[in-house]
């Protein structure tokens, strides 16, 4: 599976309209460089920083107009699709959330933000309830977290346990947290016996300077590709045999000792 | 406070008697260069890659003569000292173990490694039964681990929520393992919020290649300080402010959900 990394600032406007033209384009441009799903950053649909007001004007339900306008630009194009977006739910909550969408339109899963990132995620969302579900796409048995979501061992190692192959990783990461690209992704990866896939906001939001620095990590170590800090489309394919060998070489999920854990 | 690294081979002999002359001599170098405190690898006292046999003949109490005379160093020169040791318990039960010893060469804390690590240590060790003791040393909470122990978030999460603001790993990692110097070992750090410190063997012991890369993650984010591939000292000075400013900036341990954990 060929994976294509939407590192973005998303459309200045902060429009949804605005920003699905613009997925519409990265769709087209991921299809002709060869990829089987485009993974965009958190919040993409409508800005991350974009206050509480914004955020609750802006929400729609999982399976809201943009969501179906999302599914049409896969299922146009024929290409899985990734994506943040504030997520309208029942009894008026709002969360901060990500879309799994299938080739053919259909939504695979939704996900909502479990670990709220400091006042800001604060003042907009409410705090999802953990899930550690997976969706079969092209093989790979697929679960997702959000940003800040990933630098918990404990959530990945959720996803691992419950037979991730692959955890696919919405974010807008800002400095001076570059150590999570360099370090966190890859050890998550390395630890877990799994692919993890962190695409990350660039430029300037309000006070937020996104550091980019989109990545893969790779189960037998290290990353599979790494970002610079601005617009970009980062390739990179995710081989069985990579994940086959990283399984052979650690055995970290059958040598836990759950029992001495007390935790 | 300053930490000196052992990153050595030990004697060829594997002789106690041979690796406890070694240690006067490394103690009095890292005295030397200031160090408060020495960390030597796993399995220091006698070898690691020395069979069941060799194991059983040379394992010792935590308080055996090989502890006694290591506490006589620690006191000699006036340095804390940690190292492995094959530990011989009540009934005969033999443990990958290392000890902490004070700078008046009390002992301050016993560890018995609980993740075993593939056939090799399967074959010479019981597996312990996981601890989050710390112990004070020069203002310091610290926690000991041992070599594949680090590679598990649970255990060091476990010494991070006991308070632990250091976590020494006596450790014998072998090629291909080097991301666990690369990545694992500073995502710990950051993810924890306190210093990690690594300290490998080097050169070849039967069919092991040791890796060297000695090093100590900071709760900044990367390595302070990463060895090569032989024998050497490494100093890393542990700085109270650094500790401080990576609790600043970092949020892991009280943005914790346990709740959402199911494992």
């Amino acid at each position: 599976m060929r994976l294509a990394l939407w590192q973005t600032a998303g459309a200045p406007s902060n429009a949804p309209a605005d920003n699905l033209a613009l997925l519409d384009a990265a769709a087209a441009k991921a299809v002709a460089g060869g990829a089987d799903l485009l993974l965009a950053p958190e919040m993409f649909l409508t800005g991350y920083n974009i206050g509480r007001e914004a955020a609750l004007a802006t929400a729609e339900g999982a399976d809201g107009p943009s969501a179906r306008r999302a599914g049409e630009i896969a299922r146009t194009h024929g290409i899985g699709l990734c994506y943040g977006y504030p997520e309208l739910a029942n009894g008026g909550v709002v969360y901060n959330s990500c879309l799994l969408i299938g080739r053919n339109g259909e939504t695979l899963l939704n996900f909502r933000k479990t670990h709220l990132f400091g006042d800001l995620d604060r003042a907009m969302f409410a705090p999802g309830e953990g899930s550690a579900e997976v969706a079969r796409f092209e093989g790979y048995k697929v679960g997702m977290l959000i940003c800040y979501d990933v630098e918990f061992p404990e959530a990945v190692r959720a996803l691992a346990l419950a037979g991730a192959d692959l955890v696919l990783v919405p974010t807008a990461n800002m400095k001076p947290y570059d150590a999570v690209s360099h370090f966190v992704v890859p050890a998550r990866a390395f630890e877990n016996e799994l692919f993890v896939a962190y695409a990350n906001r660039c430029g300037i939001e309000g006070e937020l300077d996104y550091m980019g620095l989109s990545c893969v990590g790779d189960p037998n170590g290290g990353n599979l590709v790494l970002g610079g800090e601005g617009e970009e489309l980062l390739f990179a394919d995710l081989d069985p045999a990579r994940l086959k060998a990283g399984r052979a070489m650690n055995t970290h999920l059958r040598d836990r000792r759950p029992e001495t854990y007390a935790v």
